[in-house]
């Protein structure tokens, strides 16, 4: 089922040993504990009259690990619902995201504004490496199953630092809210990932379209990730946001949104599905559009009544969005998108976008009254107009998805070499061809035979 | 394997998107931000000298997440134990828990009181509402297998309601206490659901019989709902007790009281079960008993000895019910219990009722000190006696059944009308009949084929 | 499948509820409420200032949770991988953990210190009891498939034991640090297992080999196990140590040390598995090396440069070492080390505790600042040198591997005794055994029957 193309002996030790080499380096030469991880500099603050319960490990680190849980059981079992490709789905997303994580924590560390030269590092800068591997898992979705994972490392390098270029721009430069990054993780993600897939488009994918598909077992697998994420996206949404009234409503906000998406997916999965009956790719995913579409203005004044609406409507676009993807995307715009990330991740984030530039546009001071210091600093500055602010926004969408797509496109090029050992299109979808499978015959006899009601019997003798 | 009286292409979008529509509107008109969650009003707490760290979210949010976990994964993979009903089980929970807590935000805020003529919301009644969705989730174990999604709907609507309405004369108008729900969630969400069982009642129940059973794998999966129930119940049952002493002893004394009810469950059910050996059923749900019967007295002094104690017994009676559970439930009382929810949470509820009945009976100032404003304001005061407090808890025990039963009696009857898409009696327990099921050949094929030892080694070369 | 002799019809029953009855009468006796869970002594607190929110309860209760789910999710699907033994693995685990979390309590209360003759409870207990219970799944990992609960009670009885005399000679006697308990959980429970597993040597195990092996559905549920190890250890590592910057920074040094030895699993899987492809043993197990070896420098001042450093040499430590398992392990030293216990918690113990002397040895003042009254005492206190620290570490490694072993070869001789019921050499790594196990005739039909296209599409329709 291999051949030396596809044998991964040479590439994947240098890719991963050369990788963390350089990013071990890297640690050692640019990275320092910040205030709060720093055993002298934090008791420095303690004798200015600091208490250690005000350190921030203690107001952020469960919102971490809640998007930890996200990264590595959400979006990893997610992906397992493929019959054969269980091991690459959670095994590739724990490679890749154990990365992206490290990567994330150098390329944001430079973008984002060095200490003397140093790299502080803490527990925001771990949740925002999360956040910024959350967007390359994204990405992982729409080429699923029909990448190496050298293929895919070599995509988390680019990928990483153009994320924390974007970042950059969107939230430093142009001044945008996206606190839950519906533009700077899922827009980006989704659009990055989905033109990825267009450079590596593969006519001949039908080969493998028999194992392009689920079983019973494979989808509960992935019910575990998609419940995961439904639960802590409010942590996700809130991780970063500032303290307070803030991370408490952005948490709030998300889990409405939620829910109503939630009975929105159900509702249009029946009337869109073969005869009556619901679709497991639509609970599995389209659910899950209501944490997108909140992401930007999950921290804004946006109400639990907007909230709602905005989770509706983000899960009816997603249902929708799964009606023809066979069709459209693989014949018309030859997009191979293997989870539908342009439902999950890509619509709904632009409608995030959009939302969070509405709200910022609409929001007065009668309203946020002191709060819109946490929310909109410049607006309560008197920096910029709200309305400005809705610009702002609008306008990183655009630069958000000019990255994306261009970043997406020389990434796909980049990929398109035949160096990383790509599977054939005849054995995509199977994790045989990069992991050792164990053998089947004794589950077969174990657990699929036939057995006479004496053999039953004496075996619960 | 469906025909039109099963097909949801109508009645479920109808019911999702007019319930969620419902929703909506009364969220507009009725719900506003707390005191917490609002930014103009938290900043004005602020002003007055308060800290973002003092928000409740920082206090509320591991617990309430806890909580989440318990009601999405917990509940819901508990009952993937059927062998062909894993995508229902974990499905249909996750629509009626997201249906149930934005429904129950509601009716918990029209009963527990306005604020002019607003009901607020933030990390309080998000875990109020997870509270009343673990309920109706219980009844749903007992219907489990029988009920169409638009029943478990329509009976989420009137189960939360009335739910609602105990909750508040227990509370608030008997003055009694029940901060893990012993009474309020689990005797309630048990009886309720018995009796609708009761009505529901199917006579040819066994045309049904050989997929009421659990296979290897389904068995696992469910083993992951009840670990993290069992983890969890102690977030469960502190998550709204007061701040401070309060929340950790309640953590502690149902940690203690699931570990003894845990070697209670093993010991028994060797000595029960077939053969001398385990017996998956009672692992699954007597080791979890503990919990519920601790979900009233769990902040009281009850000391880890008592919890202890009260865990044994529960396991104990657990184990015991489920002896029997075929014979006469479904024979003498025509309930079919589907998960046992009589064992798991009925007896167990009216136990925790009794215990703690008798531990407020039992509470001295000499015990508890000035903590007792917290546990029990009304004997702290001088307004009752710690006797009276006793019989408080009795009376609310005996309320709390008494609306289960008539709620489940009238439940029964307007879920036995003939317009819901209820399965036939002859595929119960089988998603086949709500959800597209990936096909089976292919994976057939890939999974189970007895390969010989060439084509084995082919595969793995 | 099973006879007399491993029925356990009065054997379990018995071992269960002496033990949970010795327990409870030991905790009426013994235990009390600390002040911080006591409603009156933590109401004095109140009294004299304290506020609830300085509760221990909010700095230790989330870091429980996720140790918590380490022990009962993570050890217990950890070994799920095997294919017929997965009743057992997450079963026992639970058994064994419930039961050893409870004699723990009293255990380390004992040696740790009574106060007025009394074990004081509290958020702190219940995760050191957790932690001692870390260690004996540890061991259970050595012996998985080849013992019957009854003989794992009995071990978790000796071992708990053993495990706090140790615990209290390394931290208190010798006055080590080792808060992850790269020593006293890692390095003792493996090699307590390891010489439990030589003296309950099976030569002819072979007759069990068919089912001493993985297949597909059971090495994806060994990987939630895996990744939920993975993801909570920085938590595990944290639990216990000084709040503020400690905790912080020991959560932060073993997230980097995880994410290196992520990266050198997989490149070193490619390289010694056979054709170039990955083996799910490796990632299932080496990935998590990283954790184990900061388990005691994790706390100090490591920088995320040596942590990294430290993961990847854990990863390739481990990696290596199950290069050669079956041969050297079984057939030269006689130890049939089921889990691999020694590559994943026994040599990356050993040089955690390395690690630890070394980082320990070269403390500085002006690294550590007044930090390092937290993290070395007596450092600070100058009653030592840094480098009398680290041979105090280095004593602990020593001292700690004399307990582990000479503790598991007496426990083991115990365990030989013939009345447990142990499984013979034929049927270990079988559930049915101990376990009554599901029909599988009904599964077959349902799951695995090859259909005829028009059976397939009547089912759908």
């Amino acid at each position: 089922m291999t051949n030396s193309a596809t044998n991964l002996r040479l590439k994947l030790p240098m890719a991963c040993i050369i990788l963390e080499v350089i990013i071990i380096i890297l640690f050692g030469i640019l990275v320092q504990y910040d205030d709060e991880t720093d055993a002298k500099l934090w008791h420095k603050e303690i004798a200015n009259g600091s208490s250690n319960y005000d350190n921030d490990f203690y107001y952020r680190y469960p919102s971490f690990q809640d998007v930890h849980v996200m990264i590595f059981i959400g979006f990893g079992f997610l992906m397992t619902f493929l019959q054969r490709y269980g091991f690459s789905s959670v095994g590739f997303n724990f490679l890749i995201a154990a990365f992206a994580l490290q990567w994330a924590t150098l390329m944001q560390g430079f973008v984002h504004g060095m200490h003397g030269g140093k790299i502080h590092v803490g527990i925001e800068s771990m949740i925002n490496a999360d956040f910024c591997t959350g967007s390359v898992l994204i990405s992982f979705g729409a080429v699923l199953g029909k990448t190496s994972p050298v293929q895919l490392l070599v995509m988390s390098v680019i990928e990483v630092t153009l994320f924390a270029v974007n970042e950059f721009i969107v939230l430093s430069v142009l001044g945008a809210k996206d606190a839950g990054g519906s533009m700077t993780i899922h827009t980006f993600g989704a659009y990055f990932g989905l033109m990825v897939a267009r450079v590596l488009y593969r006519p001949n994918l039908d080969k493998s379209k028999h194992k392009n598909c689920s079983v019973y077992h494979s989808d509960l697998f992935a019910m575990i990730g998609t419940i995961y994420l439904w639960m802590f996206w409010p942590s996700f949404n809130s991780a970063v946001t500032a303290h307070g009234d803030d991370q408490h409503r952005t948490a709030m906000n998300t889990y409405y949104s939620l829910a109503a998406c939630t009975l929105a997916t159900y509702g249009l999965s029946a009337v869109v599905a073969h005869d009556g009956k619901l679709d497991m790719v639509h609970i599995q995913n389209a659910a899950l559009a209501g944490g997108v579409a909140v992401g930007t203005a999950g921290e804004m004044m946006l109400t639990p009544f907007g909230s709602m609406i905005v989770g509706f409507l983000a899960g009816t676009v997603s249902v929708l969005g799964y009606i023809d993807i066979t069709d459209t995307n693989i014949q018309k715009l030859k997009i191979q998108d293997t989870c539908g990330v342009h439902n999950l991740h890509g619509m709904p984030g632009v409608l995030g976008a959009i939302v969070g530039a509405v709200t910022a546009a609409l929001a007065t001071k009668d309203v946020y009254g002191d709060g819109m210091a946490d929310v909109f600093p410049d607006i309560h500055s008197g920096e910029v107009e709200a309305s400005f602010q809705g610009v702002r926004q609008a306008i990183s969408l655009v630069v958000t998805l000019g990255i994306a797509l261009l970043g997406g496109l020389i990434t796909g090029f980049i990929l398109k070499l035949p160096i990383y050992g790509a599977p054939p299109d005849t054995i995509c979808f199977e994790d045989g061809i990069y992991w050792e499978l164990p053998g089947e015959e004794g589950s077969h006899e174990e657990l699929t035979t036939v057995r006479t009601p004496d053999e039953a019997e004496k075996l619960n003798a």
